[in-house]
């Protein structure tokens, strides 16, 4: 037997930009000296007249050839059959394979979904995200993931392929219902009581203000600049996710399953992503007060700025012991079979745990009720 | 507006193992210590019961709890449903994302469906190549490219993810219908045209041997060990093919379209990859004599290799200027706008051409009928 090894190296760059009115710049054209462009943008972002026609505007001013698409985005489109649809769109539009950019302008589904066809139409054309949404500016329109559901599955298919660029322009925030606003706090408070005390006390301290006025004011812009910071710091050494301890993953280990779950049971009030999020943040911190780590008086301060961001403190899946046994088992088997399951030690610090059971899942959710 | 760039770096390492006895090996249960996998098989070689028997009793002499499946391979089912049948067994399988490579054994068809599977399964699960024929072996076995075919082109979906493995052994070729053999012969020549004149020269003299023996000979494992090597010299380098003048494209310009055109037209012989790519050899090369070149003794030369090797020196559609000019423009929005077609100066040498017209493809068929 004999074997020779091979090696080749992959550098990625990627740019974000932040900026106070896009339509005044010219980065939504980066990357390609092609006169065409096709833009994908979330329907109900089209929709906005406002938004809709300094869109067309844009590319008109630019002498840019634009193809726009609006694409109708929920966690239940995010699935196969839009995939094609977007696919098809490339194929129509005869995409050139490197100067011609795809721009993906909306929320997190679209740039998910926008990400995984540029990833794969011929085997990879180059693409920009512009997010619209708070969750998309501090999460999901960061780093290299792109995804659909499937199976069932939140984000079961899906790649690691980076935009060239990412643009973010909070003026955006302003149309955007108050319900999204919302939805992205779960991922905000999350990243900061796993990893930063300073941004949980500031947020706790200015988050009135911030929701009255949809993250368009200095404090607002304080909040995303951080929260999008801490975000980057972590996936920055670890794009590709060789490294399975993530504390990033905070708030994703019982979610999961209770958020696909609820968006199909008639049952069951359906959760957002960020509402998901923020039950399992909830769950997490009390399980680790059980614990002895975290305190009661911090336990507290967390539940607390979850309900004041009108996020859920509580859902009925979260109640059920095996819903959070099998989700927390597919985080496992997504972490290549160690729980891996982070918890904060202190508002700012965290753990990561290996060895819950069953049993203890079931003591947390008791205590819920005597607490 | 402010930027920031965040950085990332990626290294891969291919591993290409050959021997002469795989099920003597352990090689196969390489990069994970889980006692199950899960084994796709093409259908053909599945049917050998000679294989299949040895495969079953591989994994149960080393106590590993392997599902094994059939594929049923071809162009035809190169597609979505099989992807998404291939995907549907991994999710059954409750696949853990790092430490149970999936493992595929077959033709190129196979493995780059198993390779598109395992990049977006999960956003990517370890996987491991064993090519069963000459083809797989000397080119659509190496490197990093998945696919399918969809939108009726060929590999339009697909991805760039390499294999933890590649496992080489040239027993399997016993078996192999002479028609496979034939059909690796269109990317053997290609290699030794564009880049080797002395592999050229060696094939010339063992040509009846080799074939005769399925390459199951000293001459066969040569031509095979030379033509992986430069190959692979050609994708270590480039392996994200950031650079798209690649001198591997050579066949693969005015080739693509005739080959997908042939399997759905009735009218039309059908042609298999190599086939076509033997066909656009030849048609390359003759363009380059045209332009004083290529000389026509060294066209013969290819020409003769050709013939001899049972593979098709015309087609119908290889008279059809509009065809392969179609087919020119397709390759180049695939290589970004730019023709960078590969064409020999002489045996082992070559250049881009950047500048082919409709006219030009015209003359080329024309001086066939009287060369």
């Amino acid at each position: 037997m004999s074997q020779i090894n091979y090696k080749s190296q992959q550098e990625i760059i990627m740019k974000i930009v932040s900026c106070n009115d896009i339509f005044a710049e010219d980065c939504l054209l980066m990357g390609g000296d092609s006169q065409r462009r096709l833009v994908f943008v979330d329907g109900f972002f089209h929709r906005c007249g406002q938004w809709k026609d300094r869109i067309y505007k844009y590319f008109a001013e630019r002498n840019i050839n634009a193809k726009i698409v609006p694409i109708e985005c929920s966690e239940d489109t995010k699935d196969l059959e839009t995939l094609l649809c977007i696919l098809g769109h490339m194929e129509r539009f005869n995409l050139l394979r490197r100067s011609e950019p795809v721009i993906a302008i909306g929320g997190g589904v679209l740039t998910d979904m926008v990400g995984f066809a540029s990833s794969m139409f011929r085997r990879g054309v180059p693409y920009i995200k512009v997010p619209t949404t708070l969750l998309g500016m501090v999460d999901a329109g960061l780093g290299a993931k792109t995804s659909i559901n499937h199976f069932d599955r939140r984000n079961r298919l899906g790649s690691y392929f980076p935009p060239i660029l990412t643009c973010i322009d909070r003026q955006f925030l302003q149309t955007l219902d108050p319900k999204e606003i919302t939805v992205a706090m779960g991922e905000i408070i999350k990243i900061a009581v796993i990893k930063d005390a300073e941004l949980f006390e500031f947020i706790e301290k200015n988050l009135e203000c911030v929701l009255e006025n949809k993250f368009v004011c200095e404090a607002g812009k304080k909040i995303i600049d951080r929260s999008s910071a801490l975000m980057m710091e972590e996936l920055e050494p670890n794009l590709w996710e060789k490294d399975l301890e993530r504390v990033v993953d905070f708030g994703h280990t019982f979610s999961p399953i209770p958020e696909m779950k609820s968006l199909t049971d008639t049952g069951a009030t359906p959760l957002a992503h960020g509402e998901a999020v923020a039950l399992d943040v909830l769950f997490s911190s009390k399980l680790s007060v059980m614990r002895g780590m975290l305190t009661k008086e911090e336990y507290n301060r967390i539940l607390n700025l979850v309900e004041k961001s009108k996020l859920p403190v509580s859902h009925k899946y979260f109640d059920q012991a095996w819903i959070l046994w099998d989700s927390l088992m597919d985080a496992t088997r997504h972490r290549n079979g160690k729980q891996n399951a982070p918890v904060p030690t202190s508002i700012g610090r965290s753990i990561f745990l290996l060895d819950i059971t069953l049993e203890e899942i079931e003591r947390v959710i008791k205590y819920e009720s005597h607490n």
